[in-house]
């Protein structure tokens, strides 16, 4: 395999939107940049931005036979780990088969429990089929299933079907619940405290909504932990030109692998206890750890640990994904959120503004139920399920420490361990533009990805461990010699 | 069966909600009514409201052994064709299974085609699975399928990819589209036309977005056909308080069930070219036509017949969805919008607000390439899907008849012939409301619905023409005897 080839700026130019101009259409635009709603605008989003387009430009060339000095882009930007070779779940799509084409479950070729699990499904489903509509919550008895999942995790602390909506995936309900807290002009606008570097699905949503955007920095120095302390600076500032509503933590992190202490969340929930705030846990990186030492404690659990003074008062929505994980079944779309002591007439709202937009797809949710309830130790297909999961999370972890201590081979380059998630978000030093770093990195090769902020004056990029284990290698060396060269090169 | 039963007013209370507090929940809530997005509280949405809830409690009771009058809730809510026992065509499950399942590939019940398709699909999903992400505006090969399909539709005008935006059923496109075209405060706020009676998806939308709903009104009298005239008064009104911007059309209508003449196609588009509105046509029941003399005009092929003068300025958005017509499949979720004559900056603008949410539902993106890419002629599974398709259709035809056969023989109500999609709207004449109609008629086991907005001083209802024959009859000659009952009760 072909190490990198140094471009030039010139050759790493990305592409420009094609503008082209019909005979009549001078004409004014009735939507246009002027006219079109200003917060869309407003809203940044570079993961799937130029950097990406580009990679997907190269891939077409290399397709229709352009010579290059390399013949692959592998894709090291988004966390899709199917796109990037990791296998299905057996069971799941043979449930999810079952269910789209019941004619298969006159077929021996399907093992029993898949078989009893589609004809449940589809007993709950609107003319036994796939094709209805469900409640804009979600099926009911998926959401039972939901339930009981999150008993068992928490270690029995009740959960209520009642609390549970499924969604698609884990960005529709994200996005929802930061529409409901959003209200207020100038000084009383909602605000939202998010992390920085942050899944930038936040910012974005935040944006469009107009709502404030309430900054706080992790701390690269204790492996992107977060500190209460800063959380009080940042809310203490926000307090002068918004009102401070929200909270949102995502544990284990994107884009920074961190996994949060149980002290950690404690000190959070207290926080947000006593500064007034509705807590946002996105948890969709939950089976996601891989750092010894680490665990994942849900916000849930720890919140009624704390005891009731807590349990009865802090307002939690907790949010996971058919996306992530082992599974990874990101295409699905399946997902949903928890809501703890939520008003009730505000959940009947709630439940009003998800009816506008029928219900979530019918597949994801099977793919949900499958997640939360998947084989049992007295089924037959349990064996091939725990084989498939933990050769999915063994290699995540393996990936994991290969990428941290590759970079940290790298002189010049500087990065925390990956404690859980998929992603590592190393620092270059580098006087050079970050966009313009990962520009020229790209052009070796790798679409990183940009676009989750950070401190001023500094360049990180995001990489996700999820390229098969040799191609990770091949990634890591060409950035390894990409970097030196450019250190070079701009020094 | 048992004909309807009266029911007191009391029987009929609809259920309240809980409002459970909990020992220490005195305290406000940090989400609260006064707290909560004031747009999101101004959102109407009846369809799947209490009406609806009152139905699924019914069925709850009757399930669990609750003695009733009647064994059974006939619902004739929503237009949910699989729910009611239609039956999906068999191609489309089957290469859907083969998707989710390509250990099928190699099981010799599965036709040829069906295996070459979902190749086709697997090949273009990132690493060949339908749990990858795809690019946020859909699978690049299924946008081209699109693309074609509209070409042939409209006689060889032509079709772009580029113009082509899946979407996570038409919903999702409609609203993004309402989205982009909010903006101004006070009197230059974007003001956009919808009928009433409409679909409650728009005014939703509109509500939740504080942009302006003009109402413009369609003709009971002219079978509730849509005139220019009613535009004008209604665009010319709105001036004085907002910025007109956009007109909404569905053809056919929902709930109105009226199909619109290529003339009003070409006098609306010349009034949308006259005032400078953005168009956007609603077209998910494009298949939906039964009424002789009747036929579908796309809105894109009426426009660019009209020549360049209109082809070349008029900008349009159509969408369209895999839930309605032959195939009903509501709960994948898939749909698609074209845009023409967008703006190119606005265009890259809304391939960054669907990025946001990382891609519409796989699942759904491939039913919707089936709907579009049907089995051709010479191939294996051509017959059946012909069979299964006229079998549909000639059904909803024949039930269309039917509905409105029946209701114009009850004295008191009056009703429209249904031309298309799959609703009628009738009009009780009765002076108690309409809600209390509605709720009544619903205990004698029919679940209707409210929420589309009329006439002052009018009290219609929806029905979906989608229940089994010998069941739409049934609710059809209950609705009879209760609209007889009911008008001696009350007059
Ligand atoms: C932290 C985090 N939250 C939410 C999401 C959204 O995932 P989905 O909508 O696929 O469930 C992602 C996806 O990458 C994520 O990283
Ligand atoms: C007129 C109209 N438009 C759009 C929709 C939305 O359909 P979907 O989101 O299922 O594609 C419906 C559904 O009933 C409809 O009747």
């Amino acid at each position: 395999y072909k190490l990198f080839r140094w471009f030039s700026a010139k050759q790493c130019a990305l592409p420009t939107p094609k503008m082209t101009e019909n005979g009549l259409g001078h004409r004014e635009k009735v939507l246009n940049m002027n006219t079109m709603n200003p917060n869309v605008k407003r809203v940044e989003y570079a993961v799937r931005g130029p950097i990406v387009q580009r990679a997907v430009q190269i891939e077409k060339e290399l397709k229709e036979g352009v010579k290059k000095p390399f013949s692959e882009v592998i894709k090291a930007n988004i966390g899709d780990a199917h796109a990037m070779g990791q296998k299905p779940i057996t069971f799941f799509r043979q449930v999810v088969a079952l269910c789209a084409y019941p004619d298969l479950l006159e077929d021996n070729k399907f093992p029993d429990d898949a078989k009893n699990r589609a004809r449940r499904i589809l007993q709950s489903c609107g003319g036994g089929s796939l094709g209805a509509y469900s409640a804009s919550t979600g099926i009911e008895v998926i959401r039972q299933d939901v339930a009981r999942y999150i008993e068992k995790r928490d270690g029995g602390i009740p959960s209520n079907p009642d609390n549970i909506y499924l969604s698609t995936g884990a960005s529709d309900a994200i996005v929802t619940m930061l529409k409901l807290l959003t209200s207020g002009e100038g000084k009383t606008r909602s605000g939202v405290m998010i992390s920085i570097p942050q899944y930038p699905l936040y910012s974005a949503a935040l944006a469009e909504l107009a709502a404030v955007q309430i900054s706080y920095y992790l701390d690269e120095d204790k492996c992107w932990g977060l500190d209460v302390s800063e959380l009080r600076r940042a809310v203490e500032a926000a307090r002068e030109h918004c009102k401070p509503r929200a909270l949102c933590i995502i544990n284990p992190g994107n884009p920074t692998g961190q996994v949060q202490s149980r002290q950690c969340i404690e000190d959070v929930i207290r926080f947000a206890a006593e500064e007034r705030l509705f807590l946002m846990a996105d948890e969709v990186y939950q089976d996601n750890v891989y750092a010894e030492g680490c665990q994942f404690h849900s916000f849930k659990k720890v919140l009624f640990e704390m005891g009731p003074e807590y349990s009865n008062t802090v307002e939690l929505a907790s949010f996971h994904s058919t996306s992530k994980c082992y599974m990874g079944e990101c295409g699905f779309r399946g997902g949903y959120m928890e809501v703890i002591n939520m008003d009730p007439q505000v959940k009947l709202q709630l439940t009003k503004l998800v009816s506008v937009r029928l219900c979530p797809p019918i597949p994801g949710q099977v793919l949900l139920d499958l997640v939360v309830n998947p084989p049992r130790p007295d089924e037959p297909s349990y064996a091939t399920f725990i084989k498939e999961r933990t050769a999915n999370l063994e290699i995540l972890a393996e990936k994991a420490k290969l990428t941290e201590q590759i970079f940290n081979t790298v002189s010049g380059i500087r990065c925390n361990p990956v404690q859980g998630a998929m992603y590592t978000f190393p620092l270059p030093y580098s006087s050079y533009s970050n966009h313009g770093y990962v520009i020229r990195a790209m052009c070796s090769h790798h679409p990183l990805s940009l676009g989750f902020g950070q401190r001023d004056g500094t360049h990180h990029f995001r990489m996700t461990i999820l390229p098969a284990t040799e191609k990770l290698k091949i990634v890591l060396e060409n950035i390894r010699a990409f970097h030196k060269r450019f250190t070079e090169e701009f020094s």
